[in-house]
């Protein structure tokens, strides 16, 4: 099935108990009526060292954050005021703009009291926005700079082989681990509970093809926020020392699929770069630490 | 807060576990983007003496049913069939249009096999039916036939008092009691548990204003599908003749709001018109029986 009608589809179901913010987003995606645009709900933002945010809807594109105030939202002074720092916050370290939908305002005579809006008022203020998304939208695709969300191809490997390369920062994404192989003409490994996590590249020995995943429960790996180095660890500390013994001796080089779920439950395998041993970092602390040296890989 | 806005976001929340109808069916808000146009979702219909149907949406104002079929609906060919039957009968019976949006295909070249939609598709297909329901609706605004969805002035009685009549026809809804009783200037009865069930109207001694409900645990009341008969009667054998007597003595006149939940949730006091006693069906079996004299009151 296309994978964006479910994305979407599965994103209004996400949000659907917060019954305002799934209106402002679903009239925010049929009336940009635009299939290229990404939609992610519930982006993480850093504030600052401890706190953190979840914006309600964020556009990669175009570097756009979205909040929706639910009509009681601002019928709290303190909360208007700690909004203000958190949203302020946020901008300051994204760089990022950041739009606000209300359902209600403050009454202007009466402090105490909030207006709520109209359902005409609600929706020219979200057909404003879809105003501005459009005309960014347009400008990046004029500029050259637009990149369309998920088009059908960018998950198939024969599109990727005819391209003839990856190149992490176009992030490419792969569903399956069939799909993987095939890029490389290497052979799928077996299936079943203790899967090998990776494959060798027939055209390249010194190559191990590797799809690490944060959700194993014997291994607690992890990638930086930049992508740029990997932390692998056995839970338990024996294995632990036995597998950084022998990832250390063997020295090998590996292409990086990084396998995620995203927040709507999708699962994908991210082309991340070519990642080999950071020899210093490496302990049993640590874990084997891969640090990135290529973005790119010839196909 | 406005109606309108409420009564769309709990409607998309509602079938928001059907996320491809939930996408199907906030496109068509969207798109129409006409606020007067009434969606109800999971209309009644009659199918014949034994069988009845729930249409995915209805739009009444044009009579028109849409059915939005799933992906793996049309997998089963005995489905299919029976699905054809149904939508026959519907329209048969109703009347009405009845427009069905598929997100598969039978592949004509292996009819055992489904061909799924893309998004593009499925965007063309809802937005054909946007522009039939805007035509229909805009033909329907020429002909002065048209009557919009829930203007907020509907359920303000300010609004009747200075049109000066209720036609149950046009089906005049109010939201609480007070608004009930200030169209007539009486005065509200005191609430709590055994809250009345009605008053007297100041300016016509006969008429016994009353906001009966299918609700309430102590009463087994019950209106025709036409509106035109309402049973009432008391769930205790003793206290059902007690009431019988006592309501058939006074031989009295009544001015109909009745109380009943949408399926969203709404409660509204709807005017039904005016009522008299049918002394010929009213006895312990049915309880009191009220038939309709009169669908118009002046105010």
């Amino acid at each position: 099935m296309d994978y964006r009608i479910e994305y979407i589809a599965k994103l209004f179901e996400k949000i659907s108990k917060k019954r305002f913010e799934n209106y402002v987003v679903s009239r925010l995606w049929h009336k940009l009526s635009d299939n290229e645009i990404e939609f992610v709900p519930q982006q993480y933002v850093k504030r600052n060292e401890t706190k953190y945010a979840l914006t309600d809807l964020y556009l990669p594109q175009i570097g756009l954050h979205i909040e929706i105030n639910e009509p009681a939202h601002n019928a709290n002074e303190e909360r208007i005021l700690a909004d203000t720092i958190r949203n302020q916050e946020i901008t300051k370290k994204t760089k990022h703009n950041l739009w606000i939908i209300d359902f209600s305002i403050i009454d202007p005579n009466n402090k105490s009291k909030l207006i709520l809006k109209s359902i005409e008022e609600i929706n020219d203020d979200i057909d404003e926005l879809v105003m501005f998304i459009k005309s960014e939208i347009a400008r990046k695709r004029q500029d050259n700079t637009f990149r369309p969300w998920a088009h059908q191809n960018d998950f198939n490997p024969d599109y990727h082989i005819q391209k003839g390369y990856l190149d992490a920062d176009e992030n490419p994404s792969f569903r399956t681990i069939e799909d993987i192989c095939k890029l490389f003409s290497a052979k799928e490994p077996k299936r079943g509970f203790l899967r090998k996590g990776g494959v060798h590249n027939p055209s390249n020995k010194e190559h191990f093809i590797w799809w690490p995943s944060e959700e194993n429960k014997l291994w607690n790996n992890r990638i930086t926020e930049d992508s740029s180095i990997i932390y692998e660890k056995h839970n338990e500390p024996e294995i632990c020392l036995t597998h950084i013994k022998g990832v250390i001796k063997e020295n090998g080089t590996r292409v990086v699929f990084y396998k995620n779920t995203d927040i709507l439950g999708f699962k994908f395998y991210r082309f991340k770069g070519i990642f080999v041993i950071d020899h210093d970092q490496s302990n049993i602390e640590n874990g084997i630490v891969w640090k990135r040296i290529e973005k790119y890989i010839k196909l």
